[in-house]
C-alpha cells in the first residue's frame, strides 16, 4: 500500500489522475439532487458558479471534464416524450460548455478542462478554431472529449429526420479527425509567426499552407485561421462503450473514461484495450484509464454513510430512468417507478437512484483511499473521474478529506510543478512536451515539431 | 452645441452610444499597425489582453463589437493567393470571438459584447444555445452581429465548392432568423423553471415545448436546451451594405453599423433606412445608427496630428489592399503598391493606408467632440463605432481625453445606472426592458412576456 504507513517506498509511487466530472447543466448523474439545499448546480448558467468551482478544483484536481448533449433524454415511457426529463432536471436544461472556460482559466493555475463536442453535428473547420482558441486562452490546458452523439432527439434538433447509423457516425468521425489533424498539425509551421518588424512581416507567408482536404464527408481548404497554439491538437478524451467507440478511442484518445461497477470487469476492459492498442501500433502504457466513480467522503465511515442517506432522500428515480433510457435507448418504464437496481462490490455500492451505472464509494478518507488503491492495483487504472451528488460540496469534501490522505500515501500529483504546463504533459506525465506523441495517428500530419 | 458652454440646456441631451470596434485578430482595420511598439493586438489570443481591454472599456463604452471572418482575404493580385494577407496580418490570424467573453464579463459591470456569427455556416440550434449561454454568463450583455459571410475563401473552408449566391444567403438568413426566434422566444415560457422542491419539479413540463420547424433550409425539433435567459434573443447588430443586407438589417436589427466617410452620405443612408423601416412597420426611431469612425485624440490638435503621422509610418498599404480586395472582390493590385486613396470632409481625413473606408478624426478632444456633434446633428446618427490604429492605446486616449469632454457636453451615458441592465436596455434606452420590442419580427414568436 505504498507510503500508507509513513515509511516511504524505495521508489516514488505513480501519481493518480484526479478528474472532476460534471456538466454545464442543472443535473448530471444524480437525478433529483438539485433539491439538496447545498447543491448549486442550478447555477450552471452563472459565471460565479464556474469561478467558484474552478477555485475549489485548482491545485487539487488535474482537470474538469464537462460532458454535453445536444438533445433531451426523451425515451422514457413514451418515445419522444419530453416531460419525464423536465421535473427531475435530468441533464436538461443544459448550456454550452465551452463558454465559461475563459473565466475559469483566468482564475486557475494548473486546472485543465475537457470539453465535449460532436463529430456528427459540428463543422470541423469551426471546431478546430474553437479548440485552438481555447488552447490559447487556457495556455494549453484543454481537452476535446470526442463524441459522435447518440441521441435521436439531438439528430432532430440538428436538422436530420433520424440519426445517422452508429457505424456511419464512426466512419464520419474518422474522416473528421483527419481534417482536424490536418488543420491543427499541418497548416502552420510552429515558427510561422515571426513578428519581424524590420521586414514588416507578421507571418512568414511560406510557413502557412492550405490543407485542401477532399474526402467522402468533408471538403476543407484551410489553412486554420489561428496561429499554432501550445498543444496544437487538444488533448483527446474519449468514453466510447461500443466496439466501434472503443476502437476509435484506442486510435485517437490518450485518456479513456470507463464505465463499470466492479474491479474485475474494469480490469478486463483495460486488458482488452491495451491488447488492441498494441495491435494498432500504439504505446499501450500511454493510454490513461480513468473509471467514473462517485466518492462520498467524510471524517468517518459513519458520517459518510449518513451523508449518503441524506442525499438518497433527494434522489429522483424517474429522472434516473429517463437518463437510463437516453443512454441505452431502453425504456425502463415497464419496470415500475419504484423499482431500484442495486449492485455491490466490496464496499462499493451502486444504485441507479444516484445516477448512471458507476461505482460509488461512501466512506472515510482512509477507507476510500484503500478502495481506490485496489482499483489502481487490480484493475490497472491510472486515476478516477470523480462525479458528485452535491456540487460544489462533494468536490470540497474530496479536497478536505481525501486529498490529504492521498498526499500521505505519495499518490497525489504535484499541481505546483504543473503550473505553466499543458494538459497533455500533466495527464501523461512522460516528459515529452505539449504536442501529440509519436505513436498518435495525428502525428503524421505534423509539418514540423 | 448642448451644454458646451457649461450653462446647461433646458432639456437633458440625448446620450451617445459609444461602441468600441475590434476583432479577435492580430490586425483589424489599420493594416501594419501591429508593428507599433505600443500596439498589443498580437496578444489577441491571450486572456490577459481581453481582461485589460475590458477593464479600460468598462464604465466608458457601451459595448465592444467584435467582427469576425471565416476565411482569408485572398483576392489581392492572384485570386486564391494567401500570401499578401500574411505579412501584414490583415485580419489573419484570427481566433473565435465568443470564447474570451466570459473572462471579460467576470471583470466588468456594464460593458456589453457584440459577437459576430454567420447564418450561412453555423447551425441555428447550436447558435441559439451559444447566445443563450452568453446571455446568461454576461447577465444579458450580449449582441449577435448577424452576417451571411461574403468571402469565397470561407465557403471553401466550410465545405462548399463556391459561395452560395448573395440573394440566396439572405433567403437562408431569413429562415434562419425564424428558427432562432422560435428557439429563443417560443420554446420555453419565462416561468418554466420553477425549482419547486416540494413537488420535486425543477422545470414545469407543461411550460416547455418543441418548435418542430420544417422549412426550405432547416428542420429543427427543439426545444432550446437552455432555460430562458434575460434578453432571450440577443440584441441584434447588423452592418449590411448591400440592398438585401439593408432590408435584412431594417427588419431584424436594432443597431446598424454604417460605413461612410462623409456626413452627407451617411445622412442620406439614415433617411432612406428610416423611410424603409416605416414601410415595414418598424419604429424608425428605435433603430440606432452607429457609423464607424477612427478617432485619434490627444491633448492638442497638434499632438493628435503627430500621433497620427507616427502611426502612418507603420501602415502597410499592401495589407490594406488585401483587405480592400476582400471587402469588394476587387483587386487593386493594378493601381500600384504606392498609390494612396484620399478623401476629406471638413476636418475628417480618410486614407486607405489606415484601413477601411471610414471617417477619421485626428484632433484634440474639443475639436473631436465638435466634429462628432456635427455627425449626430446633421447625419442623425445615435453614436459611434470607434475603431483603433493602436490598441489598447487609442481606446485609452478616448477615455482620457474625449470622454471628459462628452461629460461636459451632457452627452455621455450613465454607466453606473447601466450596471445590472441588459444590453438591449442600454443601447435603446427606452425603458422597455430586456426583451424584444413589440415592433420586432421576433416578437410574434413570444410564448409569453
Amino acid at each position: 500500500m505504498g507510503d500508507i504507513n509513513g515509511f516511504g517506498d524505495p521508489q516514488p509511487r505513480k501519481k493518480w489522475i484526479l478528474n472532476a466530472f460534471s456538466m454545464s447543466s442543472s443535473g448530471h448523474v444524480a437525478s433529483g439532487l438539485w433539491r439538496h439545499p447545498r447543491n448549486r448546480t442550478h447555477e450552471y448558467k452563472n459565471i460565479q458558479y464556474w469561478i467558484d468551482l474552478a477555485k475549489i478544483l485548482d491545485g487539487n484536481f488535474h482537470g474538469l471534464f464537462l460532458a454535453d448533449m445536444l438533445g433531451v433524454y426523451d425515451v422514457y415511457k413514451v418515445p419522444g416524450n419530453l416531460k419525464p426529463a423536465l421535473p427531475g432536471a435530468a441533464r436538461f436544461p443544459i448550456s454550452d460548455p465551452s463558454l465559461p472556460i475563459a473565466a475559469m482559466a483566468a482564475v486557475t493555475k494548473s486546472l485543465s478542462s475537457g470539453i465535449t463536442a460532436s463529430t456528427t453535428y459540428e463543422n470541423p473547420f469551426l471546431l478546430a478554431r474553437r479548440y485552438s482558441t481555447l488552447d490559447y486562452l487556457t495556455n494549453g490546458r484543454v481537452a476535446w472529449n470526442v463524441v459522435t452523439s447518440y441521441l435521436e432527439s439531438a439528430a432532430k434538433n440538428l436538422g436530420l429526420e433520424t440519426q445517422i447509423s452508429h457505424d456511419e457516425r464512426y466512419a464520419i468521425a474518422e474522416e473528421y479527425m483527419e481534417v482536424v489533424y490536418k488543420l491543427l498539425e499541418s497548416s502552420w509551421r510552429t515558427d510561422a509567426v515571426v513578428l519581424d518588424k524590420e521586414k514588416r512581416e507578421y507571418t512568414d507567408p511560406d510557413r502557412v499552407r492550405r490543407i485542401n482536404h477532399k474526402g467522402k464527408y468533408f471538403s476543407v481548404a484551410g489553412p486554420r485561421l489561428i496561429e499554432p497554439s501550445r498543444q496544437r491538437t487538444p488533448f483527446i478524451f474519449q468514453a466510447g462503450a461500443s466496439k466501434a467507440g472503443k476502437s476509435f478511442a484506442i486510435k485517437h484518445a490518450k485518456a479513456m473514461f470507463l464505465p463499470g461497477m466492479e474491479v474485475a470487469a474494469v480490469k478486463k476492459q483495460v486488458q482488452e484495450i491495451r491488447a488492441e492498442a498494441i495491435q494498432l501500433g500504439r504505446d499501450a502504457n500511454s493510454i490513461k484509464f480513468i473509471p467514473g466513480i462517485l466518492v462520498i467522503v467524510d471524517e468517518t465511515d459513519d458520517l459518510a454513510q449518513k451523508k449518503y442517506e441524506e442525499y438518497l432522500s433527494y434522489a429522483n428515480l424517474k429522472g434516473s430512468l429517463a437518463l437510463f433510457g437516453g443512454w441505452t435507448g431502453t425504456d425502463l418504464g415497464k419496470h415500475g417507478d419504484d423499482e431500484d437496481f442495486k449492485f455491490s462490490d466490496n464496499g462499493v455500492a451502486t444504485e441507479l437512484a444516484l445516477g448512471e451505472p458507476q461505482a460509488k464509494v461512501i466512506k472515510s478518507s482512509k477507507t476510500v483511499a484503500d478502495i481506490l488503491e485496489r482499483w489502481i492495483k487490480e484493475a490497472g487504472v491510472d486515476g478516477f473521474n470523480l462525479s458528485y451528488a452535491v456540487n460544489l460540496g462533494d468536490f470540497e469534501a474530496i479536497v478536505k478529506w481525501l486529498i490529504p490522505e492521498l498526499k500521505t500515501r505519495g499518490v497525489f500529483w504535484d499541481p505546483v510543478r504543473a503550473e505553466g504546463m499543458s494538459m497533455r504533459e500533466n495527464y501523461l506525465d512522460d516528459g515529452l512536451g505539449p504536442r501529440l506523441r509519436a505513436d498518435h495517428p495525428g502525428s503524421k500530419f505534423k509539418w514540423d515539431n
